[in-house]
């Protein structure tokens, strides 16, 4: 009895990457037992091809970028990941060489990041490559990173470099030249063991993917304070540095395009020195760029002349 | 600070429907105790206009539609679902009357199957309507149904009536003119209560969801088993039936089109009172359709005139 294509494809190149639990994606659903004395975090995102990455990108890269997206939302929850569901709508006569590379990617980073696959569905659309990750982990009960608990007077930090992500896309399009920018807007880095290492430091936390500005709003409306940050104390790559001083225009850009997956989060000045210990152990640069205040929820970002910036957008929007 | 329009939407037609642990949709992610002494069981799978469903069908039923299938994965397991993510990604411009339509479908079913939101994504495409869905769910350890228990000798037993979602898009197309299958198509029943109390009864389930005779060949598969089926034993819906009677070449469709979400499940005769006894209590017919032999997998389906039928199509494939 002949399998139809797609559970041809199926068996082919999304079985090897199935977990325990997954019951070889041969059932209608995955079973396991949850990690014991811990809690669930879960988390879903999607990403469409022309939005979220580019037609033409290669489908490994692709398919590691939108699990290094979900993983960078349970890194901000501080939770180790375990294991993920994703659905798959790709154009009829996708060739197989796509999945090969797609399927590829997903291996690749299952090693670095230790998950499994554990279910989902592929399907076809007359659209764009339509893709969604479901990610699952877990946290110690209560030790959740949340974006509610950031007070006035806690130090605004971040993680890695910001704007790597909005210049990237530029040279992914070609309209710069810079390898090391375009690497980092296709293959983000989630900062899962820093997350991890922020319970009793950080007062809350979230990841910046909708650009700097923008998460930052949303993490001053959840806390219920104000943040003023600094336009030059705001980490940038050398790549980034060089584009900036080249046309300084771009600076805004950085702010608040998005695709950064960095971590952005709040600690008490009095835990500085346990912040920089934990990082330091972790590997993953971190920078103060401002400090939370007493009023309403709004950013202010003071820009390098000391006046505050007037930014014509706050940050990615679908439908803004 | 204003809010960009996705954050309105989700804040308006998302938050209402979050559960426990979805900490109001405001952060990176869900969090929560998995429920005490049970396994999980957790199932994605995506539906896009133009494939799953039409693309003027109402909102409210692509959301119930959405939803109900994934109930049916967790059916198939016997296992209790408890909330699920969803990714939605929608053309610019779609109207805030979809995304109200849509979440009303979702509060409607979330009501009737005990279920919440945990989480999810919004985006844009510039292709049709794209949504996944992830279900989560649990079960007593160890009494998941699976697909390879299936025995020769073992009955083949399905749930509720089978044709009803092909004839039913038929019917949404306006080929066939029955409300009745419509409506089958466009909101299918997942059978929770039968698949939670078909533990101790039946060696192997699944659900029906690609086609009778194509679903079937997995069982066989995942089981080793070969299947024998009487076309004439296969229940149909007095809809359905009225419609073979008037063009008897409708019924190889009955048998291999997708859509019906009905269990289909291997029971051994000495348990057959025992199926009886626990459909009855939980107000669902069941009915013997044939039974699994020793053999390779493969599925034999007797026709009306006791000869064997031959099916041009197994049933629905993305990628035959």
């Amino acid at each position: 009895m002949e399998l139809p294509g797609e559970f041809v494809r199926i068996a082919r190149y999304f079985k090897p990457l199935a977990g325990p639990g997954a019951l070889e994606l041969g059932d209608d659903a995955a079973v396991f037992a949850p990690p014991v004395g811990r809690e669930l975090v879960v988390a879903a995102d999607a990403m469409v091809a022309g939005v979220h990455f580019l037609a033409d990108d290669p489908p490994d890269l692709v398919a590691r970028k939108l699990l290094r997206t979900n993983l960078s939302d349970l890194a901000a929850m501080g939770a180790v990941p375990f294991g993920y569901l994703l659905t798959v709508s790709v154009p009829r006569g996708t060739p197989d060489a796509w999945f090969a590379a797609f399927s590829a990617g997903l291996a690749q980073d299952q090693a670095e990041f230790g998950v499994a696959l554990l279910g989902g569905d592929t399907t076809s659309t007359a659209g764009p490559v339509s893709l969604s990750l479901t990610i699952m982990g877990s946290v110690a009960p209560g030790q959740a990173l949340r974006r509610n608990g950031a007070r006035a007077g806690d130090g605004i930090w971040v993680s890695g470099t910001i704007g790597d992500g909005a210049l990237g896309l530029l040279a992914a399009q070609g309209a710069i030249v810079d390898g090391y920018l375009a690497d980092r807007y296709r293959v983000p880095q989630p900062r899962l063991a820093l997350g991890a290492a922020l319970h009793g430091i950080a007062h809350a936390a979230m990841d910046v993917s909708d650009g700097l500005v923008q998460d930052l709003g949303h993490l001053c409306r959840e806390s219920g304070v104000a943040a003023e940050i600094e336009a030059g104390w705001v980490p940038l790559s050398d790549a980034a540095r060089q584009v900036v001083a080249a046309e300084p225009g771009r600076l805004a850009l950085c702010l608040t395009g998005g695709d950064d997956y960095e971590l952005l989060f709040a600690v008490p000045p009095a835990l500085d020195a346990g912040l920089i210990e934990v990082a330091r152990a972790v590997g993953i640069p971190v920078t103060r760029i401002g400090a939370f205040r007493t009023g309403e929820p709004r950013v202010t970002v003071m820009g390098m002349d000391g006046a505050a910036m007037g930014l014509s957008r706050g940050g990615w929007s679908h439908f803004a």
